[in-house]
Formats: C-alpha cells, sequence, structure tokens
C-alpha cells in the first residue's frame, strides 16, 4: 500500500447556474491533478445553493449530468475524486450525497448524510434541512490504493459515534465535505474537526464553499486538514482557494503507538 | 429542583505527607464552603503523588482515614464533595478511585478509573497505570439537589462513549479529576474538555493538581470550567488557586433547544 497521497481541497464559489459551479469544480480538479494531486475534494452542495427551497430543482439522479463530469475529472486526470455532495434524487426523496470516483472513474463510494441540520439558533442560524430532504441510512468507508477513508457530511461531524464507527471499520482519514455557517463556524468548527481527530488519531478533512454573503446561508469557510495528533496542517480563510499537501498515513500508526487510544476502549463498559 | 448552583474547583499542590495533603485539602474545602460554594470538586490523586511506585502504599480502603476526612468535611460544611481521587485499596487490587459525598457526609456515590493510562510519548510522557491499578467497571452518574452529575478521572475524558453514556443516563455535569502532564496537557487538555462539553451539550469540568516541577509527572494544570456551548467560562494557570462561579443548569435546555443534538443522534445507524 502506498502511505504517501498527495491530497487537495477546493474552496470554491458555487454559483446560482448549476452547469456553471459543476463546469468550475471539474477545472479546477483539473488543474490540481496536474500540480500533482492524487486525490481532490469539493465542497458540500458545490453546485446548488445550500436553501431547502433549491435543492428539488438542482437534484439529480445517480448517474446524472454532474455524475457524469465526476467521473469523467477522475478519469481524464487519473485520480480520486471525492465529489463534496449534490442534491440527489431517488423517487420522490432527495438526499445529500456525496459520490466517490476512482481514477479509472469509476464509482467507489456513495454516502448520504445521516444527519439532518435541523437548528434555530436564537439570534444566529435557522436552518430546517428535513423539510427537504431525506436522511441516509449507511456509513461509508471506502477502499482506496493509499488505504481506507471514511466520508461524512458536515452536520455529521458533530457525532462522535459516526467517526468512531467509521475508524473501527479501518478508516484511517475522515473526508467531511461541509458548510458551517457564521453563528457555529467562529466558536465550533475548528474544535469540532480538531477533537474528531484527537479522539480517533486519523486524519480529519473539512472542505467548505467559499463565502458568499449574498447567499441565504452564508458559509463560513475556513476548510481544513487535522493531522492525527488534532494539529491544523493546512487551513483556509472565507475566500476561494485551495489547500494541497502531503497526507503520511504512517503517522498515524506513530500516534497510535505511543497512545493507543484505540486499544483502550472499554466496549464492554459502554454498552 | 435548584437550577443554579455555586460550584468551586481546588487545584492545589500535592505533598509528599498523605495526611498534610489531606488535611490541606479539606482546609480549603471549609474555605470554599464559607464563600458559598455548595459543591467542592478536589483534583485527582490528591493526597499522593501521581507515581506507580507510589499507589499501594498511599491506598486506604473505603471508610479509611481520608474518606473519613472528605465525608466529615461534607457534613461540617454542608455540601456536596467530589473527591478528586486517591488509591483505593479492595483486596490485592489498587483502583484510582473517586468518592463523592452530599451534604450529610453520606457517600453518594463512588467512581473507579475504567481507561487506564498506559502511554509512551517519543521525547515525552512515559506512564503505565495498569502496572500499578486495576481498571473500574462502573460507570457514575449522582444524584444531588442539583441534578445528575456524572463523574470520570483524567484519560476517560479523551474517550467521548463513556462522555455520552453519562450524558444518556442524565447527566448534566461531567465532573474529571485530572493530571494532565507537560506532553498532552498544552496540546489536548483544553481541546478534549471543550469538545466533550459541545458533543454533549453539559457543563464539563477539569480539576487538576497544581504543578510541581519537583514530581515524577508534572502536572499540567490549567483546571477548566466549559459551559454546554463549549465556551472557557473559567480556567487557572499551573499555579495553586480555585475556581468558583455559578452553574446555570437551565443553560443546557437552552443551547439544546438551538441545536437538538441528543434528539438527532442516530443510534439506528451507529450500531
Amino acid at each position: 500500500m502506498i502511505r504517501e497521497m498527495k491530497l487537495a481541497l477546493i474552496q470554491m464559489q458555487v454559483l446560482k447556474d448549476k452547469d456553471a459551479s459543476a463546469k468550475k469544480a471539474m477545472e479546477n480538479v483539473g488543474r490540481l491533478a496536474s500540480l500533482g494531486a492524487q486525490m481532490v475534494v469539493l465542497p458540500e452542495m458545490f453546485n446548488c445553493p445550500y436553501d431547502t427551497r433549491e435543492f428539488e430543482g438542482y437534484a439529480e439522479s445517480e448517474g446524472g449530468p454532474t455524475w457524469q463530469l465526476m467521473s469523467e475529472a477522475a478519469r481524464a486526470n487519473g485520480i480520486y475524486l471525492v465529489g463534496g455532495s449534490i442534491p440527489e434524487r431517488e423517487g420522490k426523496a432527495i438526499y445529500n450525497t456525496c459520490f466517490i470516483f476512482g481514477p479509472d472513474g469509476s464509482q467507489i463510494g456513495k454516502y448520504r448524510k445521516i444527519h439532518m441540520f435541523d437548528v434555530d439558533i436564537k439570534n444566529g442560524q435557522y436552518f430546517k434541512e428535513s423539510e427537504a430532504l431525506q436522511a441516509g441510512e449507511d456509513v461509508a468507508v471506502v477502499d482506496t490504493a493509499f488505504g481506507k477513508i471514511g466520508i461524512a457530511i458536515c452536520y455529521d461531524v458533530r457525532f462522535p459515534e459516526l467517526a468512531r464507527k467509521m475508524v473501527k471499520q479501518g478508516a484511517e482519514m475522515l473526508i467531511y465535505p461541509a458548510a458551517f455557517n457564521m453563528t457555529t463556524g467562529p466558536v465550533h468548527w475548528e474544535l469540532i474537526f480538531r477533537a474528531r481527530a484527537v479522539d480517533n488519531q486519523v486524519y480529519v478533512i473539512g472542505c467548505a464553499p467559499a463565502r458568499d454573503e449574498e447567499a441565504t446561508y452564508v458559509s463560513y469557510g475556513h476548510s481544513i486538514v487535522v493531522s492525527p495528533w488534532g494539529d491544523v496542517v493546512g487551513s483556509l480563510n472565507e475566500e476561494e482557494g485551495y489547500l494541497m499537501g502531503i497526507i503520511d498515513f504512517d503517522e498515524i500508526k506513530r500516534v497510535r503507538a505511543q497512545l493507543p487510544l484505540l486499544r483502550h476502549l472499554r466496549d464492554d463498559v459502554y454498552k
């Protein structure tokens, strides 16, 4: 197994025009692949405004136009592509879904957001994702040439149970396409991403849309890469940008040899 | 139920002489009670150096001399006393145990540390708690006039499962007598205490011994009180000192009404 990977995150602003967003995303994927990226991550809802009134109109089925563009971008560039998320339609239901592609363009995994973001913060953010979306039912841990990667989306990161479940299934990196907002972002974003890394001694990644002050839901941005020791190894501000760097999966072994948290779990007591 | 409580933490240096440490602790308890404290928390191993070679010599049975002093301090001052921890002997086994007393001096709870701190950090801290101690088997959530309080010790705070279990049993405040060290303290202490608070939307308390540079295990100190929103509402540096303030348990309801994390748990998926 190859233990080092060049990872790239795209923090881009989402446009009103779905096709323009998707095209812009794939151009960025090509650019980062040409710089050596082996896995590229897109943000949550990268082709659709994060707005419950819009999901239906932007939704596509698995294999739809945006899916096709992602598959082709992965294949043409020979990279892994973690496709942020898009509104996915299946029958009457719409999901917040991440499709994951291998370097041959095939879909190697799919994740539908499990925890619906239904909040109403005093003098802050209101959002009721469950008004427009259906919750997923399955954990997603995908195999890659570099090891297993766990995928979840945004609000999911607040639930230590899900992260632990992915890690127990062998995930060495947890990737969360995610759009925190201007209420919870400044107070909790970095804290929670670092906590999931320190709890599990894995790499934890948050990939956000760039901030658009005109949007109904304003993204906090601040895409982040956290090491298995909990260090922020890279982060952005709120503007469009990339994060690119080497992920050294052997670091996980080193951290766990020193502080063997997972061997110390007391599942007998938690039950 | 009374929803406001005056809580006090004692960050004190542990002496070589067991009785002197215990006496010093109880004098501090009396001082804080006279200032209005309704619950006082002592640090981990407040009557014994944190050293695997010392636990046996300092150990006492339940009901032993230090236990008696704690019970009497609770009763005489009419307060709840969370007795940090002491090495407890039962038969041949020694545990890292917290005894909890009510205002009438009766023992209302007891917790034996569940997760053994066995670490070996490169150029950093080495410790093998399990060489000298037996691990506990039970979660401790105690009833008080203010609501339910969960008790665990130090390294336990790294395990989100235990915190969640206490919270699911109704704990609204988690108290960890704890002695992080000079390797993990600066990088992880505040992060993890804040994470447990934000994960569970409860008050989280860390009560540490003051730093003693001469000790074989040097405590990081930095006793801390974190709110259900994850704010550090009080903290100390490494020196001896107190933290005292009002805990408003209704804050938990307000936070959960806005961001109802516990209602969003997907236990069906985690299994």
